[in-house]
């Protein structure tokens, strides 16, 4: 028997034997022989919860007729009842396992890579996402401040996971948790040394434009008064719970937290990146760019090579065309398909969604090699704006509205703005 | 606005602006509302909530259509997706509130009151059972023994809820907790000051058949070594959460604990009631009662009025034959209508569900105003006996086979067993 | 070899082999010896300490010689060395043990109660004393509010240990626990399940003057914005610390955190006992009793009997003479032999020490037979004006003068003052 | 008013209020001023506390001559109490101050950098040191194991405090506390974040004689049943706590821990600097070395310069020589006037005074720039025997006997050792 046919044999088995007092070792059992699997081996076991852990098709398509005859509530919920797949059930029993959630979650990431490959696994995926949804509902997350009392176990986590500015050791980290920074994560007692998604924050006395002057500055030891609250960098951790949204919450949360901490707050902002600008911009035609002033698409092809980044001559040529460009991009470049209407652009579509507003453009906000490579070096400002955020949403929701200050809309026209005009309040 | 409409409006509410960072303050408006809702009105509201909060039944009805002509495992995740309620996403908002989870569990107390004269909320119970059974997943319950150091808030609690021997007052609970007694349960972080189920043990050197001799002898200091544990009492403390089952889990879990804990233990068994017994006993017919042996079933009518209860030699006389009566009843007398055969005493149907055998039964077991009313007094050990366990559970699911010591059978069959004989192990 | 006998060497031994990693079994090997010693030979094992835990008297010869002939500060220090007996070192010893320092505090409880026949042994005392003392520094106690999730292992404790008003049972403590009344303790890390000393506060409107008011009403649920806090009674716990002062830190400390949690505070007030009172009065002779009112004088005797505390005729009688007397007692009476003056009741001299003034008396505040018994059912309320305490303070420890209301001097002055009055703020 | 005579001020204004509840933050501003003192100023400072903090000269005085004349145990109490400087009291009230008792660890540390140069401070000194080693008493010491799972906070400390074997980053920390290490440190409430001694173990399969070994090998996952405990590194974090020893019973209270934990250690032993190894030797003249092999002794001067470090072959000639000179200079060198005499080297004294003996010396067990300094790279290894610990206590206590292994006794005696006798167990 190879691994893989033991690892079925188990898993038919826990489902035999889900009533004893023994389903639990029998669970971390099945997790054990998961984990050991050849890698090349998951599609195949996949395959295997989808085709022999099915839902009872005969009793289902009795459920389904009858539904047809009388289509009313209580025959709605034995149709749910009798569409339930066994593999559901059978994660609930993997759950029992020390551990299971997680072991479960990674699992579902494990999945997740597989999909594009094997669109048939679709129906597993389902039955993960029903259940982890049900798990990680928002009830069950404790938002808590990370700093630096906090175990090392899971600060080195933020340090491994940081997706949008990468921490690099551990003093960077301790940079981040000063006392005029925050981290704030989601955390679930089943995983209790992992943060879900965490946020980074930094308290400040206006809208920052440039990421270096949020990580590398030293503490502002006299900033006794903060009034501005600079959300820097926003990362989901665990790529099993894709699908299952925190990050909206996480923010609007942490605004209440800071706000009765710290009641000189009146200021909420992001410093976000552009991810898909350049390679937004790279597809773009001649016609596609007549909307910009000629005299700014003239200098476009410089962007090509990588002159313009070594030399500041070059970028400073570039700087009208590229901010015109990018917030053209950010404001009225649109997803295909979309309806109604939503932003290209994910982050733009995250924050906008979630009632903020497209606020500020910022020049070599980033000129790290990841920044100069997504956004040549640009990085944007969302404000969220308490009491506009409802009105926000609705617009945004109604008919894809998006509300930006009056720079942005100007450069997405076209017109050129000065620098100053820009980085002013 | 009345107090059911305005409850009814913030409920529709709720769902209108789900994604909002507001979602979990307008949850616990909700809950609010329904708190202070007149008792007499809530039919009324989950009457809404059977017929506003429905299923899309043209989606379903098309989900169905579609399934039953292609009846394919994709086909069935869509119609499982299309016979969603409404209500649980309802349900898994509310969970959002402070205690959201809590007020649930409450909720559906009160639902469950209302079910015998409501038939029809039925499908709304569905949905609390749907997402509450997803919640409380085995893999999140946390066993943890209480004792003299537990917060008196949780302890409070258990003398509140303890169904079978009830604890009266401090000092009772205080002897439950001394170092020859154990009381575990199972805790979740969701309802941190409730325990879901408790059970209570005795460590002792034999099998008790005395509840008195449970609670009132001092604690047993000399007691190095104990052999046996007892478990004496078992209470679901949730009405909420009926339907979950969490009692077959415990005892073995809490085994395990025991054992490793006091390697010195080697029987593990129960002192349980026989609730239905006497009432079961006064419904049969002279007919019915052929099977008894004829000399004792001639003393039965001495059973009415009280005199047994209060001379001795009435309860001598009465002994021989309650004691085939009892015996009868747990071993012989199923539950109509069920296939495989299943006893007619709940009790007992849980205990040899969970793999245990009929051990001994004990005259006076409880002499207390309820033990007598409801057994005549008798209580019953039920034995764990871990080697025998999977056997006992696969006969016993199988085609009803019930383990039972050759007392017990004796007994059931109408023969007389002295005291003595029954008293030995 | 006698267990007292066996003590004597397992304490000798200890100190021989101090620096052995076996200090702490040996440590508790004595205390274990103690603790089963006979009660009636501790008086002997005190004398061995005495006796044989000595200090080096050659060596404090010299040093002492040393000094007197060159008195300067190094000569202190090698003073002060040469005076530190054995005894302080074998309780340094002793406190390696697991527990050790509660066993210490025990020891010294059984000492005290030992030294009114045994005067011999405060030499004894005085090393018990001096590591206590250094070990339960102020710096190292921690200040906590103890409620209904405290683990019911601590709250018992304060049923044991209440002195003022007694708790009975658990009900009466959670309502003393509920949610306008305030329990705090110090406790301190070597003393783990130990309140050291607790003070308990009744969050009220008014100045209240019955202990049945504070003791006996439902919790004040409306009493959303309490203006006044009532410290109704403070005991301390451990004998064994006796000497070293808690209390004065405590209703200070305390009055800052409510003052902080509370804003609406304005008022803090005791409501206090006068245990000495009656005593004292019925030691008073015709000529003492001069500075009364006559009229009031002449109803004295009828406090001889218990006709007085039957009938409210008599009561009202005796009511003006007993309020003058009492307000004299509190107010005018010293304690022989003081200088400055300080009063007789012990009540009064720690209150007013800390800086608070006599506020009122209240008659019939406590009719329990204790407070019958000590005052005639007389409270009286201190009160602690935050800008007064410090000139309070300065005033009493600097030539006697007590703070007192105008009410309280003119009953003390033999003057008949109304109830109304008395009753009003 | 300069920072000093500001600094005085408040001091005597502790004193004067020491019953005030404003006691704590009176403490506080005290604490404040030394700390933003100019270091300067310091001395000056402690020269107050010398001269205007002392004892009562005249009471002391008059106590010492009641003494003389009676000099009996009441008497000297009396007198300790007369000895008694104000400046303890002041460091009492100190202690009340919000981490008051850290504040005066380190204004000790600070004190002792100047007593070198201003010896008249050592009386000052003994009033702090009188008052930490009561505080520190052993019982109030916590043995807690540090892990990944420690606070970042704490675990920081180690890396900045570590005196033996430098910790280069988190990483070096990490591996440090794997698996298949140990680090257990001492704990104090009152100084929560700061290990005051820890100590760093190896769990091995036998005694290791190179650093590198311990340092950088990767966890031994397979090690399942360590024989071995090395104890490879021991710091005491805090100056201001010389003189109080924890490390004695620290290595003691570990040992105890891990044969509990990991019953399959049978052999406990360090693996320890030789610090003052080569400042020895090179202050020997050539008379002092006769006792030395003459062969050996004429590689010395090669030892000048640093040819030996950089070349193999120079240090294989050198070994032998050098081999036998540490083990003279750990063996039979004594610290001048010590009686019964002591070794010279101040880490084999701590190990022999606990009860180890010089097991093996290590040729390159620490080629470190430090350990090749210090002692020409040589490690040793002092090994705890259960079995013998008391006796050579004894023996060592008693006349200054040293127990010591085969190959160190003849290496000390000018013999030849091949490295496999040394090598081998």
């Amino acid at each position: 028997m190879n691994s893989l046919e033991r690892l079925e044999g188990l898993s038919t088995s826990l489902l035999a034997h889900s009533r004893e007092a023994t389903v639990s070792s029998h669970a971390a059992e099945v997790i054990d022989a998961y984990e050991s699997l050849d890698p090349k081996d998951r599609a195949a076991y996949f395959g295997f919860l989808r085709d022999e852990m099915t839902v009872d098709h005969d009793a289902l398509r009795s459920a389904a007729t009858s539904y047809l005859e009388s289509p009313d509530e209580a025959g709605a919920v034995a149709l749910g009842t009798a569409s339930e797949p066994v593999r559901r059930e059978f994660l609930r029993l993997l759950n029992t396992a020390p551990w299971g959630t997680r072991s479960i979650v990674n699992m579902r990431a494990d999945l997740l890579e597989l999909l594009p490959k094997n669109p048939g696994l679709r129906v597993v995926d389902a039955a993960f996402l029903h259940v982890l949804r049900s798990w990680f509902n928002q009830g069950f997350l404790e938002l808590r401040r990370l700093d630096w009392s906090t175990p090392a176990a899971i600060l080195e986590k933020l340090i491994a996971y940081e997706a949008v500015h990468a921490i690099v050791g551990w003093d960077d980290l301790r940079r981040r948790l000063e006392s005029d920074r925050r981290l704030y994560a989601y955390m679930h007692t089943a995983l209790p040394d992992e943060p879900l998604i965490f946020v980074e924050v930094a308290l400040v006395d206006r809208i920052v434009g440039s990421i270096e002057d949020v990580l590398t500055q030293p503490p502002a030891v006299d900033l006794a008064e903060p009034t501005t609250a600079i959300f820097y960098s926003i990362t989901n951790t665990q790529p099993g719970l894709s699908g299952i949204s925190f990050g909206n919450f996480l923010i609007k949360q942490v605004m209440g937290e800071l706000q009765r901490e710290i009641p000189t707050l009146d200021t909420f902002s992001t410093l976000s990146p552009i991810p898909g600008f350049l390679v937004w911009l790279r597809g773009q035609s001649d016609e596609d760019l007549e909307w910009m002033d000629p005299g700014a698409r003239a200098r476009l092809p410089a962007l090509n090579g990588t002159e313009w980044i070594d030399f500041p001559w070059a970028q400073q040529d570039l700087e009208p065309v590229l901010m015109q460009a990018a917030a053209h991009y950010l404001y009225t470049v649109k997803r295909p398909g979309s309806n109604p209407p939503r932003p290209l652009d994910p982050v733009a579509r995250f924050h906008l969604r979630n009632g903020a507003s497209i606020h500020r453009l910022n020049w070599m906000g980033d000129p790290s090699p990841k920044g100069l490579g997504e956004s040549a070096g640009m990085l944007v400002n969302y404000l969220y704006d308490a009491d506009a955020v409802i009105a926000h949403v609705e617009a945004f929701v109604g008919d894809g509205t998006i509300a930006a200050s009056d720079q942005i809309k100007a450069l997405a026209a076209g017109r050129t703005v000065s620098a100053t005009d820009v980085a002013s309040r």
